[in-house]
């Protein structure tokens, strides 16, 4: 492995040219589009057009003229070619959070005999505590039972509702089987909500195939719809109908311009719409979703794993010894579009390695986490990481008062 | 009174250089800033600021390189001081409806002996909608009791939790008196949410003053953040580490980046907090308040009481014998910053305004509405607004095919 073979490899990559897409600041290796992913070249002007010719032109006629009202079944539509769903089973809406606990409420009212909602210690915890606030609202006669990953097939029993977890673990990377767990859920009688913040442009995702049930996932990751832009949620057909979501706002109405005082809800995945959707946000992730939908998947996960690969491969070779564990499945269909490490030193490396324009992060206690991207991350980029990385801590750099200033997490 | 007259107010029009800082499309008299305000000037280019400096050039390091992670409740601060209260009462979150179903959540569980949430047939549905859901998630046991505006003092009883009230009626432009409610549902023991929809940006609020309990509003009409700016929620300082509300994202958590598995509530309104705000979108609104916050809220409020008046006259005088019955209260007191009208051919009326250039919008059954924006309405705008409606109404302009076919409200 030399740095001219992995320059030989960007330039046979078919998914080479998408690089160009985006806007990379000089310098940076960005192994962080997990957290936020990167500005489309197209976004900026897109919300131009968006603010001037839509807002300022149109103002008030441009929910119709410009079709702003379709905006979040239509962005919906084309997160669900991403997911494997149909496009009437997914909507742009709110935060992933919000989404979780419309998702949740759905889930415990379709399995109203039973009283668990089954999830894993390390779950993303707002996932946990959309759930924790759902059952002090409902009842507290409800519980949510955490495991570990590898007891969650036991630990589906009769007593449990709906398994909440999420596809890639965002600390490990770890991915879970999601045809094999919905089936195994599926047949002691228990509904699943998939959390794919991590997956959902990254991984391959197929919620029909796994006869899902519902899901949530986030815009501003591997989506890169910009900062918090909004998230998605997905209810299968079967479902969509059964149940009446707790957050019902006007646009969730079957008429919302009738005015009437009595709530009664569109029929379809429409009906988990609340109120008014933060339109430039959700434009941008139209923006890049349109990228995004221009790109083999099978490519996309194709050469994810041959980066992520390659980063373990380099990371065992040039940084033996120095302390680093590796988190992420060694074995590939076990991974999502990431790699993370155990160090005593993480926060520390990880604050050096930023500074040397390697950008990862950080997630306590100790890990560094590094994603891949295949349409900005090249080759290239993973071997001159790992040299940035092995310079460190072969030399110690982390060890410097500016670095090791843990910010506090309080 | 002559159109002349009405532009000699203009020129000593001491708000009338704000006008400037908006985009108008020319040959458009805009009265609906109270359904969607119109884009200010600085906003296209403080958003491409946001994307390429720091969302673009920053990446993640924005969140807190550029203050990101402050803004949700900076933003509140800077609401805060269009609506009497401290800035560490207000949050800028999420939509006016999910915010509805905090405060709401929140009022029952301060007041468990309780169980009604009282408010009116006429509120805006959403507001409505989002009750009945909570009610049907609670338990059930809860009601909510709709009555007429004028009937809401008599109703105000030791079963009642909460009235939920929105300031100034999203049809008729009625007002209601804040601190006189506000202190009679309190003699009662009701605890008191009001919708400032209608009100933050356009007429003076002081919620401190009338010791209100709980506010939610809206980002996108008076305060001209853009097609679906984030909302806010107000919750007075005493009652905000009283409750842990239900929609508990890890944002809302004492320590979102400690990742622990069990949430714990951040003091203050701050725990009101879910999910990743839309930054974009938030950003817009950021922008459009600090234009706001420049106006001396006093010279606001006169003007749109002069405006409001000026069209009323001016259409009872041009108007006379049309059919058209004004819905808005006459005395100013009682007025917000709209003037509606009752008129069986609303619809076809508002169509044929808006095609000879002056939007303001219909509300059904038969309502006309049009708002008024000191910041950027002229008094020459009422003038010329009424001499097209009048001609409409002379001429029966209204009383053509394409402005009859009535758009399906389903």
């Amino acid at each position: 492995m030399t740095r001219e073979r992995f320059a030989a490899v960007d330039t046979d990559d078919r998914l080479a040219t998408f690089r160009e897409r985006f806007e990379l600041p000089p310098g940076v290796i960005y192994l962080d589009g997990n957290s936020l992913g990167p500005l489309p070249r197209d976004t900026p002007q897109h919300i131009a057009r968006v603010m001037r010719e839509e807002w300022g032109t149109q103002l008030i006629k441009a929910w119709t003229a410009c079709n702003w009202i379709d905006m979040p079944l239509r962005v919906g539509g084309k997160i669900a070619q991403l997911i494997g769903a149909q496009a009437d089973e997914v909507l742009c809406a709110d935060s992933t959070s919000v989404n979780v606990f419309k998702a949740l409420s759905a889930a415990l009212a379709l399995n109203p005999q039973r009283k668990i909602i089954l999830s894993t210690h390390d779950n993303f915890p707002t996932d946990l505590y959309m759930a924790q606030g759902l059952i002090r609202q409902l009842d507290k006669r409800h519980e949510l039972r955490l495991v570990d990953e590898s007891e969650v097939g036991a630990a589906l029993n009769d007593e449990v509702a709906v398994l909440l977890l999420t596809h890639v673990n965002y600390k490990t990377g770890r991915m879970h089987d999601m045809a094999a767990l919905t089936q195994q859920a599926h047949a002691r009688g228990v509904l699943v909500l998939w959390d794919l913040a991590h997956s959902a442009g990254a991984v391959p995702v197929a919620l029909n195939q796994a006869e899902a049930d519902f899901a949530v996932g986030c815009g501003y990751k591997y989506l890169n719809g910009g900062p918090g832009a909004p998230a998605f949620i997905f209810v299968a057909r079967r479902w969509q109908n059964q149940f009446q979501q707790p957050l019902s706002g006007w646009l969730g109405d079957v008429r919302p311009f009738a005015f009437d005082p009595f709530y009664e809800p569109v029929s379809g995945v429409g009906r988990y719409m609340v109120g008014t959707p933060p339109l430039l946000s959700m434009a941008a992730l139209e923006c890049s979703l349109d990228l995004l939908l221009k790109v083999d998947l099978g490519l996309l996960r194709a050469k994810s794993l041959a980066l992520s690969e390659a980063f373990i491969e380099l990371v065992e070779r040039r940084c033996a010894g120095q302390g680093l564990q590796l988190a992420t499945p060694r074995v590939q269909h076990e991974r999502g579009s990431q790699v993370s490490f155990h160090h005593p030193e993480g926060y520390a490396i990880m604050q050096a390695l930023i500074m040397h324009g390697v950008i990862g992060d950080f997630r306590a206690p100790d890990i560094l986490r590094f994603g891949f991207a295949p349409l900005y991350n090249r080759y290239v980029d993973v071997w001159d990481a790992v040299e940035v990385l092995a310079k460190i801590l072969d030399e110690r750099l982390w060890d410097a008062p500016q670095f090791m200033a843990r910010k506090k997490v309080t």
